[in-house]
């Protein structure tokens, strides 16, 4: 495990995060995105399960610490620039605290100016969450 | 078009800015990320083309205005939180500056903690940006 040679060719802005796109590894639906600082990054890699850094907490979170829901990475791509990541990931249970798989559940209606619903709720989040 | 009280469902950050992934509508390869203030999502709903803001040259960018690789909208998805888009796209050509079909043409291998790169080359971008 090679990390740290790994991390330094990220992009890390100014405040130090750069963007994951998580994605479903079999079936390739983006599951959500979330921020990682070098720590978050470096475990991510190291324990391969996803680790994030959340803005409104200003800490680390194992994603699934609370629900259990989590994800165990199955490849870790850089893109071009080095500013962001993309994670493919075997994701138990569901991605989004609302329930549903993905937490891109909701597409624009363009002629009707609304979102609409798309895809089932996996769980109630009410149940999961206390 | 009722583009204005969809964009007001988005949670632009204290920049004006949402992160935007770009997604093959067809085989669902995550191309790129790019952001997006009000203007570029407005217009990328109103022309069905996608359009960002760049915040190098701080100013908006129709994706494929230089090299013609244009993404064609098939769908944009809010995420739970209301602060990232997912936009389904028809690529023309390929996404990626560097002439791969998608900016995430690098894999981190964690065993020799080096990238590697995954794809090839759709076109040469020397030929491409002048």
């Amino acid at each position: 495990m090679k990390a740290s040679s790994l991390i330094r060719k990220c992009k890390f802005d100014k405040n130090g995060l750069v963007p994951a796109i998580i994605q479903d590894a079999k079936t390739a639906q983006v599951l959500m995105v979330a921020y990682m600082n070098r720590q978050a990054l470096k475990k991510t890699l190291e324990t391969k399960k996803t680790c994030f850094f959340s803005r409104s907490r200003k800490k680390l979170w194992l994603k699934g610490e609370s629900s259990g829901h989590i994800q165990r990475v199955r490849g870790v791509f850089l893109d071009c620039d080095g500013d962001a990541i993309l994670i493919k990931v075997a994701q138990k249970e569901a991605a989004c605290h609302t329930g549903y798989y993905s937490c891109f559940y909701r597409e624009m209606d363009l002629k009707k100016g609304q979102l609409k619903i798309k895809g089932k709720r996996i769980f109630d989040p009410k149940k999961i969450y206390r």
